[in-house]
């Protein structure tokens, strides 16, 4: 059998070792091969591709953030005759299966094509863990890892100068990583997209720490996060390519409204890229692994138009439609949860 | 209301933030106060406790390795007239609810109180990840965490002296420890107690990668390993307190063996304490917490005889005799997966 | 003898390594006791001050990022009686040596202290490794090692997406941190303070990297960065309380430049506070330690108006006019062996 | 330009660092080539060459542990003809410059090469920090941050269960690593080579501290720590080729005689290899490219004979004879220092 992979969307800790996985259970347990599509799907589209030997290049990639196809963000339902040119270079290749590596994006493309008839197996990729379906995402961890990491300095930082720090953390549409992170950097105050924010709550709660002593506060903010309607005025970031007024740097906007209301010393870090970069922890690695070899299984056992899904402990396969039906958002219930250690 | 909590058993990270998760909880969700006994269920006896107050001290205390209350390894039902003096001091102190922290024989012991009347609420701990009824159990991700960081740099210094390199990591009973960190650290092979070993298959596995033209090996041996019946002659450490022989230092056991009979440089690694202590990952640090603030609750609830469990995404209440009866082994589909990634 | 301590200026790794040094040195081998002023200068003028143990207590600040005893930023000659109420508060307190530890600023006032007739030793403090006369002060290999650690992360996150990505370091007089991060993370490119900067050679570098084959680049600029007189044109940050004009953010001023001109995909990250955070590496740990070891020793033998300081393997005082005359800058030398290693 | 390279001895993160440096001086600064012999010595006694290209493939090296190379522990010296044979090869190869990078040992090897003619310019590679005229080797930093991590861990798990927990680190005859981890760490005692121990003394150490309300206590042991004259009774472990008797497990065997003495549960940790593998820190990558440069430089200058050393913030070039006539051992001065920070 001969196996095709891509990498799709942005980039994500556990890619490679998603990569290996399927390249060494193809190999090793059904004796077939595996071909890697460049820069995704445009790689597809243009064939440009490269054998992936199981040998020991293979293993050395486990521990590499990004992915050693390379990816792109360009859907392939964006393209004229995409379906065709994508049918024709398949069958050039002699692909039987192929395993498409991505985000929600990634999986509706994929969905396009095994209703077309292709056969796909998808594996969900997000750090922003919001894939419906599966427990947790690869890559989710090492961000939230790196999240924590840097919460655990500023918490020092900030005591030491009396400050409130603001930490902006990825997370444009879903609050996990700011969950996450902000619970395991004992942050006194978590922002996310899913419950709109009062700054004047921010405000009382960091007014609650000051008033017993304490001299300094850690707010954790999700970059898509937003005010209750009529509570904030925002500066606008521009409208994007559909006309919709955009917001950015609200962890910045969010510092300034607390400084000009408490008076406060507030400084803003934006944590960024180094949140998706680099080596995989180890629970990340071993979720990837284990996609990586339940997709080269589902390819043999001809489980066709699923995707691979954490359910408590155990890879299932799940429809294609289920995971890209909506996003996965934090549920009340978990920021319940998380404000219980606020303050 | 007045909840008591001990640590019991071995420590492990993230003990700190289940107290301060059941102290933060108790106090500004429900107005509760909370003690903690020391040393485990020998303070509990001997009435040695302290108020735990809700305050920046117990939020300090997340970070921190080990348990700021003490761990001790005595049983309860050890103690002659053990549940009278129990009974006893819990109400001398006004003691409501308990929450006994600690491995499978701490909630036997929470079990034998709990059919004696005494309102228990259990929360899992082991790094070993052998807590029958729950998905995770906190510790066990920072134990694997710290044993892949030691694999990924033994992998360099076996690679340049043309080495096989043994790494023995914690796991007496069961191998999940060996499973993760071996899976994480890409090992090439993996031996643990669920599934007896072979030492001819484990220098086979060496033999084609040298064949191959690689020039080491790594392999992870759960502490708890054990030959197949006539495979191996082991070196006898002694008889246990109930006369049963013992075997000791597997790993060094599985070098010698394996350089016996292939001649290859072979060394030993045993990782040992530094695999429970110290600071844990942001991932046990948020089970832990969650697994306080439900105990806290559960207790609020009135829902004893029970223990807090992670079911997926979600923090269950399972029946104490759920969480006693077995212990939760490596299934062998687990194991499998692994093995399509040896060699 | 009694000695006073405090901690002045921006918070740095290894400053409770240095209390803790002084404690104990004084406790343990003279006999002596140490009080601490809060909040840097204006605690000494208020006469906050707490007593230091010789206890446990001050042993667990060895690992923690800040400052135990808070920090500020007036300067003691800033105050109106500054010397006679500091001369006051002294002797009042029956202090017969004092230690603060800060950074260019801070030893400033030390040296007005000494010249005034105060017995002073002072302990060098700076993540920017400025302090002239020592060959490192403590918190810049923390820095580096924070920087480098992010410097690593974005690597796989710019391959993956052909991206060219700045990383905004912290240095805003000298470049030291962007030295050393740069050349620890493999960066193909250095800009620094000291050697003006021109982002047609920055374009070029990138150029000659995607002309063999690479597909991306990560260029450190320390915050300080400063072009070439006529290479480009800055947006100004507004004016400085001495009317002098400032340029913020010179990390995305030269990602717009290069944008603008070679068309790459650039993006930038700004590390921020996080560099200055946290648990101290171990090297740090050592030579806080030490610099608070023989602080102490410095006092008891009388060595007054001096500063402590590396020099090679040796801890050595020096005069505090020697620490305060001018800022150590990197020599043209260490720039140009960084230099090939560029692209 | 031709140069040569070899690395020799035992592993130590940075070595790769140092070949980077070699390479991409020589390459961009001066147009030469370099070749690389495999396993140490041999590789160039048998003629085993690489070439080392100036491209992505060397960039890449800068983080991995170990060496690109392999190494040996044969001397050339050890070799029938070897001189003969080595001038033979180097001429054959075209080798205007040879630079070994290795230990006391190799540095003797370099020394009798270039007494014997040969141009070389050594590289001093230890993790021990034990090599005499360079301030720090690269590696050794490593070795101390990957002890005091383990350090850090194990102070939690002894507190948890009142233990005295001994940490045996590397070192045979110098105790660098364990005089800097164990400062570095906060042990309450630390044993090294250059200063025979007592047991009684560590015994009374730690019964100060459980007489002061502590409850555990952190030694740490050098593995070539010796007891004074007659304090002791040792287990040996055999004879060496020299016939002299050895002595391992010094960390249990002295865990073993302070539990006899004194009666506390006392556990031993070896950390062995993790030491001297994986990715290299910050510090080390800066030396070992400076060293890598320099190194490059010299042979381009004609500086031969000599070898690269570090001195205060500079990079000198040392005659081989200084750097391999005695061993770096701890000064009393530097022991005395760690000694106030004990109990």
């Amino acid at each position: 059998m001969r196996i095709a992979t891509l990498t799709s969307g942005g980039d994500c800790p556990g890619l490679n070792a998603v990569i290996r996985g399927i390249v060494r259970t193809a190999s090793s347990d059904y004796g077939s091969t595996v071909v890697g599509y460049q820069d995704g799907w445009v790689g597809l589209m243009e064939d440009r591709r490269v054998q992936l030997y199981d040998d020991e290049s293979i293993d050395r990639i486990l521990l590499r953030g990004g992915t050693i196809l390379g990816t792109g963000r360009l859907h392939p339902d964006r393209f004229k005759n995409g379906l065709d040119q994508i049918k024709a270079n398949l069958a050039d290749a002699g692909v039987d299966a192929l395993i498409p590596i991505g985000g929600e994006g990634t999986l509706k493309g994929a969905k396009w094509l095994s209703d077309n008839g292709i056969p796909v197996v998808g594996v969900p990729k997000t750090i922003d863990n919001d894939v419906n379906g599966t427990d947790y995402t690869f890559g989710f961890d090492t961000a939230v890892s790196v999240a924590t990491d840097a919460i655990d300095r500023l918490h020092t930082t900030a005591e030491s100068h009396n400050r409130v720090m603001i930490v902006e953390v990825m997370g444009r549409h879903v609050g996990w990583i700011a969950l996450h992170a902000g619970m395991a950097g004992g942050a006194h105050y978590i922002v996310i997209p899913e419950q709109p924010f009062d700054v004047a709550e921010i405000c009382k709660a960091m007014e609650r720490r000051f008033q017993m002593g304490e001299k300094y506060g850690i707010v954790v903010v999700a970059e898509g996060a937003m005010p209750k309607e009529g509570t904030m005025e925002l500066k606008s970031g521009g409208v994007d390519q559909f006309g919709h007024e955009i917001f950015t740097g609200m962890g910045q906007q969010i510092a300034d409204e607390i400084q000009a209301r408490a008076g406060h010393d507030v400084r803003t870090t934006v944590l960024g890229h180094i949140q998706r970069g680099g080596t995989p922890t180890a629970y990340d690695r071993v979720l990837a692994t284990r996609y990586g070899v339940h997709a080269a299984r589902a390819c043999h056992t001809g489980d066709f138009g699923k995707v691979v899904a954490l359910k408590g402990e155990h890879i299932n396969l799940i429809d294609l439609e289920e995971a890209v039906g909506t996003l996965k958002r934090v549920p009340e219930g978990r920021y319940r949860t998380a404000q219980a250690l606020f303050g």
